[in-house]
């Protein structure tokens, strides 16, 4: 009786395990809709966060203020970005429908490297922001902001 | 004449130098659905971060990419959140209609005190995992959940 148990019990086991193993992955691998939404969610916050510094290196100079949103743009450009270009987000809809050119997924390498580059400026950004100095927060916010275009040139169609 | 030229002249400046303020403000006051948008993103790309932390803390753990993402929770919750729910931004669309309540604009000390909250403990995350220690990890990514769910039960309606 209880070699029968066991018997019917294993193959139990193994579909529940099969069962978790599916339910990892399934939570491994998030829906291309939600892939889309949330890139056009990281640069919009990279968008917000630029629109801050430049009110403020322009207009009265907060340091603060620049040094929060300096951080911000650096977590998130540093945050592995390149994952949410994953196969399957070539079309489809986010927020809105993708903006990304096709030419974002067929050269992962030149992608990864402008992804880098950005990474590498907003972490350089970050740390002048927390010395406080205008003029040279200014010169690494101009090379922050060649970056994006370079990637959006190449990456991004226009809307 | 020469006196002349410069009485001509000095209304002109000031008028130039008003245009300018008037610029210079409404490049600081961004219009209320782009605050929206920003928030909704910011938390969107809070809850990718935290979605990418419970897959690898529950499953494979990978130190980078949970130091990514909690580095990318942390300077969000720290970039000055509370400037993105300004007054007139209590109802309107960014990517949707506003799931703030209004008790999310009544009560701005109590929801300084939440935020403050939020940064404390995604700031204590992301410095856990720099350490690797996983447990650790699991106990201060409970805590920083808790600050999400306290802050949504005041604030966020019901979706």
């Amino acid at each position: 009786m209880k070699a029968r148990f066991k018997k019917i019990l294993a193959p139990s086991l193994a579909v529940v395990m099969l069962a978790a193993s599916i339910g990892a992955l399934a939570q491994q691998a998030p829906k291309p809709e939600n892939l889309i939404k949330w890139r056009q969610s990281a640069f919009q916050v990279a968008a917000w966060n630029t629109g801050r510094i430049k009110a403020s290196v322009d207009g009265q100079y907060n340091k603060d203020e620049v040094q929060r949103a300096a951080n911000a743009i650096a977590a998130i450009a540093n945050s592995g970005l390149a994952g949410l270009f994953a196969p399957g987000t070539e079309q489809g809809k986010g927020w809105h429908d993708t903006s990304a050119k096709p030419e974002a997924f067929k050269d992962p390498k030149k992608f990864g490297e402008l992804n880098a580059a950005f990474g590498n400026e907003a972490t350089a950004l970050a740390s002048v922001a927390a010395g406080g100095d205008l003029a040279a927060i200014k010169a690494q916010f101009g090379k922050l902001q060649r970056t994006c275009k370079s990637c959006h040139d190449d990456f991004k169609a226009k809307e």
